[in-house]
């Protein structure tokens, strides 16, 4: 009964808490990989290249977005992040499921070239708690602040394209839901073509 | 963010193992009801009215059923078994998501009145595993295992029309299956519709 591996692409404003969530998820869900992206940004301490990103030139980055190798990509702060469509193609043609965290604008593109990915939204439960926890970040100038608030309000007013809302009041909450999420869409019928075949031709041959 | 509960149909052969299933998730998960189901036949020993079924007579059962007052019901040995409409639709508006075990004729009904219901088919991993459960019945005669088989084949035969397939092979497993599709049914985008807009309205405010 091999399937298709299911491609969840994960969102969510900044100060949401993804990494952490996601972190654990990876670590409590068998069969389920992490797409890795690709990055002009130079590579910060305690970072490896094929783990935590591929690092690469822009000329390398731009050649990729020539040759259409990328499912999304985006410019930030005067650098490109993108995923690489092979890796993940080859990954869900395997079988395994495969978690995408990239930011809302390239999800609406994901969703344009897998139709069927799942799309979650991580997400404190209110603007006012969102906002607490980005002013808390005391190390930054209010300058800074601004800008990430601006950025964190862009990605909320992106929502209501996800198919499922994850609340991180509770990190260990949030991390089981996002676990149930995945469990129940590795148990939706029309993943079970195979079974469903089985189970009705039987019974029509009676 | 109160929200309307979710109403969950669940179906399945018999010898799927539905009633032991079932019994656990109650117990296990938070806001969830069972509705209780009318039926005509003769309440067993140990069976408690308004408990584990309404009983009532075939008069007061046809009554109901001129009055519209099912949601879905069926003839099965000369006896009438049926959904009563009214407290599921309170328990609903009150909040609690609610869990319908019914066979499979029943189930499409559901689905044409709540067209948001969500259904779970539980059945064994095959065919085979199927037939082996029911043979090993053995205080009943040839007939009477034939003709299990028979209905448990044609209630098989309807699992194209539900959304999540939950295999009963290890009865832990198929358990934090329905916890699974519960809970990520709960977060699904559309029923946070007062989250997504206070989101997004603060959001275009700024």
């Amino acid at each position: 009964m091999k399937r298709l591996g299911i491609l969840f692409v994960v969102s969510g404003p900044s100060g949401a808490g993804k990494g952490t969530v996601l972190g654990k998820v990876r670590g409590e869900v068998e069969g389920l990989s992490m797409s890795i992206s690709a990055t002009t940004r130079e590579p910060r301490t305690g970072e490896t290249d094929g783990v935590d990103y591929w690092f690469c030139s822009k000329n390398q980055f731009q050649e990729m977005i020539n040759n259409k190798e990328f499912l999304e990509y985006i410019e930030k702060f005067d650098n490109f992040y993108g995923t690489p469509k092979a890796p993940v193609e080859k990954l869900l043609k395997e079988g395994s499921d495969v978690i995408l965290e990239i930011e809302t604008l390239g999800a609406v593109n994901v969703r344009t070239l897998f139709p069927e990915a799942v799309l979650i939204f991580i997400t404190p439960q209110s603007y006012d708690e969102l906002k607490r926890r980005l002013d808390k970040r005391g190390s930054e100038t209010d300058e800074a602040k601004a800008l990430r608030l601006k950025i964190a309000l862009s990605e909320l007013s992106s929502v209501g394209d996800y198919d499922y809302i994850a609340i991180n009041n509770d990190v260990r909450d949030c991390i089981n839901t996002i676990k149930a999420i995945i469990l129940a869409e590795r148990n939706k019928r029309y993943r079970y073509s195979n079974l469903v075949e089985e189970l009705t031709t039987r019974t029509n041959k009676k």
